[in-house]
C-alpha cells in the first residue's frame, strides 16, 4: 500500500541517519508489517535531536523511533508494533491456530531479545565505540556470541523456507535482525540464513518498505553529523 | 500455587547455577506469571550442561531455560511464555481493553529489547568476562547506557505504581530485568525505580515463585565449576 496522508496510522521514523543505519532503523520493521497486512500509512519523519524533545517524548519515553498511532491507539516498540498490526489487520502476520501463534510470537522474542543484543553490541563496537581502544581487542568475543546464536539458528531453520511454517511476525522481525550483519559477511557461514534474508527481502511487501523507508531520507544532517559521517566512513575497513 | 507434579504445565530450569545467578534464572519469569494466574506446575531441574543436550535443544534451539509445555504447546523465550500464559489464563497480567493490552505488551518489548539489552551487557562485562582486559576500561560506557535508560525510565513512571495502569505482565518483566542491577546499586539514583521493584517483589505471587525457584538450586556444580565460583566471588568488590 502506498504512503496515504489520509491513513488513520501515523508512524514516525527519522529525515536523516548516518549512511549505515539506512535501511536498518526500526521503523522499517513496521513499514514491512503494514506492507504485509495491506494497510497504508503517513510517515512522520523527525530531524536528528527532535527524537529527544518533549513532544515525541510523550510519544517515546526513550528519545526513539517509531512509534505508531491509530485512533486511541499509540505505541513504541517495534516488536510490540509489529505484534499489535498482527492482530488488528491479520495479512498473515500471525497464524489463527493458537498453539502456532504462541510459536510464531515466540519467534518474535528470540529474534529481539535473543539474536539482536549481541548484534547490537556488534555495531556499538565497529560503529559508535569503533574509535575507543577496547573495542578492536573485544571484538572477537562479540563475533563469537553472534556466531553462537547464528549457529543455533541455522541448526534450527534447516531446510525450511521459514522458522515455523508459513511466513510470520517472528521471520519478519528474525529476518530484520540478520540483515544489520548480512553486509559484513557475517551470515557468510550459514548459507541457509543467508537464503532465508534473501526471502524475506524479496517479498513484494518488504521491497515496497524498504523504498519508503529509503525515500524518506531527505533531511539534512545536524550540524557536526556530516564530518563525523565522513569519519566514520574513511575508518571502514576496504 | 504450589509445585504440583499433576500439573498439565511442565516449565525447565536449573539444579545449579553459580551465586550471582540464583534468584535470576529465566525461569523465574515464567513462575511468577503462573503465579500470578494461579496456575500450578511442574519443574523439571537441568543438570548444568544438558541444556546444550540433544534433548533439550529439541525443546530451545538456544540451549536455554526456561521452556513451557502444556498439552500440544511447546514454547520457549520467556518474555513469550509469559504472555502466553497472560492470554491463556488471564490473571490480570494483561488488561482486557483492547488499547491497554497493547500498552502492556509494549512494556515487555520494552523490557527485553531496550532496557535489557545494556543490562546483560553489564552482567557480561563484571561477571563472564571481568579478566579480560577490556571489561574495567569498557564499564564506564556500559553503565552510562544503563543509566540513560534507567533515567528515561525513571522520567516516564513518575510516581505511578506501575507503568501504565494496573500491575502486568509488562510490570513483571520489567521488574524482572531491573531486579538484576539493584544489587549493584545502579538504581539508587532512582528511588521511584527502586520502589517500583519492591512493590513487585513484595507481590505474593513473586515471592512464591521466588521462594520455588530457590529451593531448586539443590544439584552440584559440574566439575570445575566450584573453583571457578570461589575465584568469581573472591574477584568482586568488596
Amino acid at each position: 500500500m502506498p504512503i496515504d496522508s489520509a491513513s488513520p496510522i501515523t508512524i514516525t521514523g527519522y529525515d536523516w541517519v548516518p549512511y549505515f543505519a539506512k535501511g536498518h532503523v526500526r521503523d522499517l520493521r513496521v513499514r514491512w508489517a503494514l506492507e504485509e497486512a495491506g494497510q497504508s500509512y503517513r510517515a512522520k519523519l523527525l530531524a536528528q535531536g527532535d527524537q529527544k524533545a518533549p513532544p515525541h517524548r510523550a510519544l517515546q519515553p526513550f528519545g526513539q523511533v517509531p512509534t505508531y498511532e491509530e485512533g486511541d491507539v499509540t505505541l513504541f516498540e517495534s516488536g510490540a508494533i509489529v505484534l499489535h498490526i498482527a492482530e488488528r489487520f491479520g495479512g498473515g502476520l500471525l497464524p489463527a491456530d493458537p498453539a502456532a501463534r504462541a510459536r510464531a510470537i515466540e519467534w518474535t522474542f528470540a529474534a529481539l531479545n535473543t539474536v539482536e543484543p549481541p548484534i547490537t553490541d556488534y555495531a556499538i563496537a565497529t560503529l559508535f565505540e569503533v574509535e575507543e581502544p577496547w573495542s578492536a581487542p573485544r571484538l572477537p568475543a562479540v563475533k563469537a556470541r553472534i556466531a553462537e546464536r547464528l549457529e543455533e539458528l541455522s541448526n534450527r531453520l534447516g531446510d525450511r523456507d521459514w522458522l515455523d511454517g508459513d511466513f510470520s511476525a517472528g521471520d519478519l522481525l528474525m529476518i530484520a535482525v540478520l540483515r544489520m550483519v548480512a553486509s559484513d559477511g557475517l551470515l557468510n557461514p550459514y548459507p541457509n540464513l543467508a537464503a532465508y534474508v534473501a526471502r524475506g527481502e524479496a517479498r513484494p511487501a518488504f521491497r515496497r518498505a524498504l523504498a519508503d523507508h529509503m525515500a524518506g531520507f531527505t533531511g539534512d544532517p545536524p550540524p557536526g553529523f556530516a564530518e563525523w559521517e565522513a569519519k566514520m566512513k574513511a575508518a571502514e575497513p576496504a
